[in-house]
């Protein structure tokens, strides 16, 4: 059985962590990328299907790529972040479930129904995608996620030839916490939940 | 600037973590409830949208409410499950962005406009349910998160009268280790990411 994380822990995940706009000169280097993937990809998924696909835009020739698509707000910060990942969403993911997924035909759940497959696929790539921002700051990154995009151009851009759609952005770095603005309110307990 | 957590602390997150489907017979406290709330609603959503509406079964008599709604390999273990949470989203809440995101007018994005309210909804409550997993499981807990269940049905019974539309269940205790099978295998990551 385990316990609460310490407190320091809680902090870095959620207390004090906070969305970044403001990086400083410090890049993500490819080890530790494969490290917060090899992390987020262990959070669960229904049927563990798995549908996220990620491109880390890191090189200023593919942030040239990225750019058109972004809305005025997300750009110049977008632009000078270390990393932005791109969370897409295979609709084919359900061809790999015979092999994610060996002990039933659960492939046979989604062929031939379109809505079923694209909302599992977006719900779980979201999923997913909060996997990447706790895992990435489970590693000591800060995270700036945005969905102010042009997604069916990235989509274009970056998936062509695939059945991959974009869902949202999230810049990676080591952010300024100097420039950080207070945090925004939260809803209170008895605004979002319920015990029935 | 933060480094990684402690190994323990990855392991309890994430590395080790499991879906659980077997829970010992350990309650779980409104107290809990409310600490693990308190703590995923700090994660990021665009605007500070906090669509997220969350109903956590936990009496008998709401269990019996939920119960026809279950898929039939999802019954008997959520019945059994000392707190089931229903993670809704809220297709009213941009009626809150004038607190949340109080210095532009974030409200008169979503009015009018349904599919962008259903998507952005959809995606912000399926992030903070990961929150909420990655929450429970921070504060010791593990999670067995389900979407095989009757959407319309849970939405009619928990959440009539209101705006609010569940997204997906997961079920919250003590899970019994001893009854877990072997982890899925996960795609690698070539499969699932590239850095361009």
């Amino acid at each position: 059985m385990s316990y609460a994380l310490d407190a320091a822990s809680l902090s870095q995940l959620f207390l004090s962590a906070r969305t970044h706009n403001v990086w400083l000169d410090k890049p993500v280097t490819d080890e530790l990328l494969t490290q917060i993937v090899d992390i987020m990809k262990l959070g669960p998924t229904s049927a563990n299907c798995e549908p996220v696909r990620i491109v880390f835009v890191r090189s200023v020739e593919a942030k040239a790529r990225l750019k058109p698509f972004l809305s005025q707000g997300n750009s110049d910060k977008t632009m000078k972040a270390p990393v932005t990942a791109i969370i897409g969403y295979d609709l084919k993911f359900y061809e790999q479930l015979p092999r994610l997924f060996p002990h039933t035909d659960a492939r046979s759940w989604f062929t031939g129904k379109p809505e079923h497959i694209q909302e599992t696929a977006f719900r779980n790539s979201s999923l997913q995608g909060a996997y990447l921002i706790l895992a990435a700051r489970a590693m000591g990154l800060d995270c700036g996620p945005m969905s102010g995009f042009d997604q069916a151009g990235v989509t274009a851009e970056f998936f062509a030839g695939t059945d991959i759609k974009a869902n949202f952005l999230c810049n990676l770095g080591y952010g300024d916490a100097s420039t950080l603005k207070p945090r925004l309110p939260r809803l209170s307990f008895d605004e979002l939940a319920k015990i029935v």
